[in-house]
């Protein structure tokens, strides 16, 4: 059977018919219940919310149920069905159940409490299957979409700036050296510097911190131009405003005035906000309540 | 008055309206004409062509249209009429003209006859005036905008993945390294080797060969993910197979198989190229002729 995102079963599930079969593939959020029937919370990332799926246990072997844990990635076929239960509208009648990978519940570092970010740190590997990472990376990909949608839609022209450079922009901050030089004993002139000739592009090059300089020059040819690319500053400052690496976002247009700068910037903010709660309402709903109540 | 795009006008002047009076702003492709009508080839980038003005020489200052030379920067405010002449619809009769930028006829290196990629790589920050660059910058834009709303209507995660990073992936190539030591003196361990935990992320750091590690991470917990970003190789390979700099699509999938591997990557590239020929065609036209007529 072909398999159904949960993101569109939960968003869908009137187009899709209660009563209909469907296959849903995942990994076990939490399993609970009695003797007699589990119900499995199951997640596929592509939604913050998990399916409930309901195990009739007299259908099923014992050996296999003790396998479906905190972690496990299983592919469920299953009747969907309208919920009795508060707190979703649909769930599934488990029918059959295929275990693709265990998770030993004593070394699953991932369990049903909550964990800090610190130790979430420890663990990036596992962080995208956290309801935050999630929720996170899902607005992301939706802002990085509707930037590009913006853009496009206005005229705008994507440029991919250069990463690697020999230049610095307008002296935006410090930066990272690209070289592969002998890293022990690089050549030297006979000043003692390094003889940057013989490196890869036959000069010092840095990595980019701004294709503000590429991005005017295409605006004087396009008229119109942005760019969305990586940046990089080599500041060791360690605080929440500042990263090593980091996307930013830089139209360049010519014939605009400051007036024309203004309208832009406050056309694309709207934009992307209004974007975020048409498209992102449940990840924003779960931030909002976890980590800030004034998003 | 308000600028309209010369794309917008050369594909929508029905809805513009003959007669109406429109400001066009840009970059001269040519001027031509006797001694009592001029004919300006204007250019703004967001098309390939360049719309007709006439400019009525009885009405303009002598000095002012002297300064109206090929690759000057000038701002006309006039009537759209349809055109007599052949190869294009409208045209653009002056009532007024302002020179914002001149370029001397003598040294102005992008003049009417064709140029060789040879001679514009070494006038690299006036590329992108010239017809083929325009074109494929056009196009490379449409091309990025394609195939991230490709993967954002089938429920595709986009992740931003390390450019700088500590691995290298499945061995894909040589790396660049990335570093804030000195660069003639390194500090060095005991045995001789660069202290990389001295340097700035405290290990030795590279440029990412390929996002698919942490692609692959992404996918075990948000199913469907694509990467769509820079990656580098330090090959010494000069031939026209090889870039230092590239950017690079990599879709993971959880639950795929062989087959729904080759159904996405047809689905994918149909779409493209669907799309391309949509929107992008004026500029194809033109690599057609003038590059490669098997476009």
């Amino acid at each position: 059977m072909k398999r159904t995102r949960i993101a569109d079963v939960l968003h869908k599930w009137q187009v899709i018919g209660a009563g209909s079969m469907v296959n849903l593939k995942g990994w076990v959020r939490t399993k609970r219940g009695n003797k007699n029937v589990a119900f499995i919370a199951l997640n596929d990332g592509s939604i913050i919310h998990s399916i409930q799926i309901v195990v009739d246990l007299a259908a099923f072997d014992e050996a296999t149920m003790k396998l479906i844990t905190t972690g496990a990635c299983i592919s469920v076929n299953g009747i969907l069905v309208e919920s009795p239960g508060q707190g979703q509208a649909v769930e599934l009648q488990a029918k059959e159940i295929e275990v693709y990978g265990t998770a030993d519940a004593e070394t699953y570092p991932l369990q049903k409490k909550g964990h800090t970010l610190e130790f979430l740190r420890e663990i990036a590997h596992l962080r995208p299957r956290t309801n935050t990472f999630g929720a996170v990376l899902r607005i992301r990909h939706a802002m990085a979409f509707a930037i590009h949608k913006y853009f496009n839609d206005n005229g705008f022209y994507y440029l991919h700036t250069p990463i690697v450079t020999g230049s610095d922009a307008e002296g935006a901050g410090a930066m990272f050296r690209v070289t592969t030089l002998d890293p022990v004993k690089p050549p030297l002139t006979e000043t003692g510097e390094v003889d940057y000739t013989q490196d890869f592009f036959g000069k010092a090059t840095n990595l980019t911190v701004s294709g503000q300089l590429e991005g005017e020059l295409g605006a004087l040819a396009l008229s119109n131009i942005y760019t969305f690319g990586p940046t990089f500053r080599a500041e060791n400052s360690n605080t929440p405003r500042h990263l090593a690496e980091f996307w930013m976002i830089e139209p360049e247009m010519a014939f605009y005035d400051i007036t024309d700068n203004m309208d832009l910037a406050e056309d694309f903010l709207k934009y992307l906000v209004r974007y975020a709660l048409e498209h992102c309402m449940d990840d924003l709903e779960f931030l909002n309540k976890m980590y800030d109540n004034e998003l």
